[in-house]
């Protein structure tokens, strides 16, 4: 790809350092301006190279040829109305938010007849680290980024945001806004938001101190995602709850089915249930194996 | 500990082989004899040195001092019954089972008079492989196994088998069987049945391939015990019913309050929640860590 002149990152965590130090690394960008709220996170990014520099937005934006918004999506529109003024004819915007249907949205409102130069995007990268000091050139190697473009998209910043997911080493995919935000509901919001229900239950036990004293290497991986970061995660629960609360109806569902034969007691229908659960995660597990093989895998 | 001159094992797989592999080690077992319903697993077994040879149980008890069940616990009963009539005055039995109201009941029923030298165990060192290949000789390396002694229990053979999970390396706590159960309902059994419900739900789903090409690190960690042995578990969740489906009950009561909060869109106080949750699981696993390093931690 032709290298990018002047990248603002908004936002430089996980997410946004990551991408600067991928094209970075690989002499595909000049010169990087960090914006953000934390002035020990901007001097933490400079002092590790993930930036060249940090300034205000306003600063930032003049001469910027690629923008990417990292921030949580809750901040997304304020960012999105900031930058409007200064966005150039030429340049490029995309974002890392997890949601699409909230940023979509807010980018149509913010950057009227320039909406046609923003290119949604979600790099399915999670962890729960967070802060400048996480980001690593490699993160978004063999990740899926799913790009969710709308008709007014401009097919030249589509193709120019596709190449510098790529070029970060990620497997991009498109989708529909809505498809995605159902999708990432179902196998990434929900599983968090079941994660912190059970941190929360503990929490709030009589007994907690026993609970978590007894508590094992089961409780610690079911429990990884309760570990990240609180604003992030209230901003995308908030920004997908519908889809997100049609997900966890879908879960009760499920749940009330398997409690139903432990009530009963029916054992041959439990026990084919969960082994049909094993078996298909195991499959699951397989596939991602062989896709990693070949850099097809997400995470 | 005095060496074990002749261990039955009664089941031979990750539980009742890290058990015998662990005291082999230390050269504290003179004989090991494997039990069990796969021809296939004792082979293995012997064939990686797990045990020394294979044996009908009936064959297996003749001149026994050590007896440990490490069967799924929905077979207890039957393999209580079956040793009882072959148990010799001095010898002592344990056993794996992941719940403890139960075995008691059981043991006490099939071993009469002899229940004495029954001291329930419980090692909380889940994996979810399984099978004598998986067997280890450090599994209880620092893990933490939990007695649960009845008034009946003998001292001495109470002594005895706490000696023998210490020579495993395991830290030996003691509770009351009720007590091992409802903790063990909470941090172990309930999200067990959580990952199991939403691969249940995705695989019930009509769209479950475009959710599982698009799942990521955080479902697969979240899933994963869903991996767990389905027969073990399937046991575990009949076994715990009434407890488990206590703790099912506070979960619910926990996602609905969290529920709550995306649904009014509280930003604010869902923040705070899920602050909370993170602190309150990074300091665990800090005590953990702290734990971990004078041998103090159960996974």
């Amino acid at each position: 790809m032709t290298p990018i002149e002047r990248l603002v990152v908004v936002g430089v965590g996980l997410i946004g350092g990551s991408f600067a130090l991928a094209l970075k690394q690989r002499g595909l960008v000049r010169r990087v301006i960090g914006v953000g709220r934390s002035q020990a996170n901007l001097d933490a990014a400079r002092a590790l190279g993930v930036i060249d520099e940090a300034a205000s937005l306003q600063d930032a934006m003049v001469g910027a040829d690629f923008v990417l918004l990292a921030t949580p999506v809750g901040q997304m529109p304020a960012a999105l109305a900031r930058i409007a003024p200064g966005l150039g004819v030429g340049a490029v915007v995309t974002d890392g938010g997890s949601t699409k249907g909230d940023v979509v949205i807010a980018a149509r409102q913010a950057l009227g007849a320039r909406f046609r130069q923003f290119v949604p995007a979600h790099p399915i990268a999670g962890a729960e680290k967070s802060g400048a000091a996480a980001a690593s050139a490699s993160l978004y190697g063999g990740r899926r980024v799913v790009l969710t473009p709308e008709s007014e998209t401009d097919p030249q910043a589509l193709a120019r945001v596709r190449e510098a997911w790529q070029a970060c080493g990620a497997i991009v995919i498109q989708l529909g806004a809505a498809e995605h935000d159902h999708v990432l509901g179902v196998v990434s919001h929900l599983p968090h938001l079941l994660a912190y229900a059970l941190m929360h239950q503990v929490l709030g036990s009589a007994r907690s101190t026993t609970l978590l004293d007894n508590a094992g290497s089961g409780f610690r991986d079911f429990t990884r995602l309760a570990s990240s970061h609180p604003e992030m995660w209230r901003d995308i629960f908030l920004a997908n709850r519908r889809a997100l609360l049609a997900g966890l109806d879908e879960y009760e569902a499920s749940l009330a089915s398997l409690r139903a034969l432990i009530e009963t007691g029916d054992a041959a229908t439990l026990d084919r249930a969960l082994g049909d659960c094993r078996d298909a995660r195991d499959a699951w597990l397989a596939r991602r194996a062989g896709g990693a093989a070949l850099g097809n895998v997400d995470a």
